[in-house]
């Protein structure tokens, strides 16, 4: 009743992560994991999927679609300044190929090692490639960051230099990206350190996916509120000019976007401050003072 | 930067199930749930992927696919013995199509009402239909029913009639399958009050997936025990000949198996003892008192 390699065997070679911690009384390998929370805690929940050519280039390294699965999930995580605890892990494969399970798992287990957590269940089905992550997270309860939280008057932050991943899918797409820029887009960095220093000091938080603009648009909404951003505050690191539609639409950057009471001290982290909220709904965007207009692309899933 | 239907709009028409309960602070709408989790209690987590053609027959309705897809991961929720409590949705579709969409919530709504759990969150994505449901549940700690405690000596038991889910699927592949063969495929009951029914009752259980055999195959490989089953005491409510192939090896039933201390009087469901725990590793068949061969061919997923 058993092939070589069937779907139990692959579970057991590629995924059986090291558990065993208190807080994980029994991980991978039954019907369900089971998971202690600390005392007074919240469990803290998302879950995203990544689909070849959509989410990440077709034929992309297996470590970094492995990376980039667990990295977007970590990031939402983040934004809410949770402190991420367990994952589990949903992969549908068209194939089982050794080699590539090998490389994937070493992705996984590189971010899961630096981001101090656990795969603790999952599964494997046969099919075209795409990745789901559930994420499990914690944090002293009523000490989320949410999108509703903005006031009028809030300074607002990014976190490091979004749009370099809109730079590197649009070199990639012309022949070909630089290594650190490609980065950029493969192996991005959920802010998860970020994220929790701003506990108990932001108004309000998101993650970055479908672009600066429209993800702060979730949190104007929520909070129904407005915001007016500098462009000339944006950050920027590349040789040529600032390029607005990339910082402001460019998607998959999992970089931080918060709000702080005026005039209140960033956490020591990489940050920017770019604009402040206002009490009139909208986003709109600001140079020297004098308003500018831009028709900016936003990045859509369907 | 809107289009008429996107991703977000995607979600908030279909899936902004009414949650506001206690023990979910902030639902469907954030980067994350958050989840209160009660005093005292373990969290428990699983994950499981259906594709369209493996899991589930292609043009399938669309309140099926829901529903089954819940449905797995509740099984396995119960096996555990757990209370599910919540669950999130990663849905991957080929198109967004409204009449589709409101099918599927529709199925989705109808067990999770039943199974009292509360859609938290989820993702939609474009790709190839496929749909991948996290199931949250909890219990007293400590109290879980794992692989793990089979003993000598215990009686095996099974929940409901496994088999008929692959009679209905051979049925479906030769034309057609009646309706009420048909809901065993399509619309699995998971057995949660069966499996409360066994907290601090039963010594293991499993939710059987992958046929009867080869999943009561994983007690005895994690309990480091054997059994010989009684093939005349396997359930069978069909007309024609009891099918011992489809019973023992045909996948997809989510009935539950278990194992009770030698002589004690099962819960009040509908189960059946159909063998017994021994020493020597391995599954053996008899009926009579005398051995069976059967050359079963088990389910793979790969």
């Amino acid at each position: 009743m058993n092939s070589p390699l069937d779907e139990f065997e692959l579970i057991r070679r590629h995924f059986s992560f090291a558990t065993a911690q208190e807080d994980v009384p029994l991980g991978v390998g039954d019907d369900a994991a089971l998971l202690r929370l600390p005392a007074g805690e919240w469990l803290v929940a998302c879950t995203d999927t990544l689909v070849e050519g959509r989410h990440f280039p077709v034929a992309s390294r297996a470590y970094d679609i492995a990376w980039k699965s667990l990295a977007v999930n970590l990031s939402d995580l983040a934004a809410m300044a949770a402190t991420p605890r367990w994952f589990l892990l949903a992969l549908t494969l068209p194939e089982a190929d050794p080699d590539w399970l090998s490389d994937f798992s070493a992705g996984l287990r590189a971010l899961a090692a630096q981001s101090a957590v656990q795969l603790v269940g999952g599964d494997t089905t046969r099919g075209p490639l795409s990745i789901t992550i559930t994420a499990l997270g914690s944090l002293p309860q009523g000490q989320a960051l949410t999108r509703r939280g903005a006031q009028v008057g809030d300074d607002i932050y990014v976190s490091g230099y979004p749009g370099e991943a809109a730079l590197a899918l649009r070199d990639l797409q012309a022949g070909g990206a630089g290594a650190g820029l490609r980065a950029r887009l493969d192996r991005p960095v959920p802010r998860i350190g970020l994220g929790l220093a701003l506990r108990g000091r932001a108004h309000a938080a998101i993650d970055i996916s479908d672009g600066l603009a429209q993800d702060l648009g979730h949190i104007l909404h929520a909070s129904g509120v407005g915001a007016c951003l500098d462009v000339q505050a944006l950050p920027w690191r590349q040789p040529a000019a600032p390029d607005l539609q990339a910082i402001l639409a460019g998607g998959d950057d999992y970089e931080l976007c918060f709000t702080l009471p005026a005039g209140q001290a960033p956490p020591d982290h990489e940050v920017h401050r770019i604009g402040r909220i206002e009490a009139e709904p909208g986003l709109r965007l600001a140079a020297g003072g004098q308003p500018v207009s831009l028709d900016l692309r936003g990045y859509q899933h369907f």
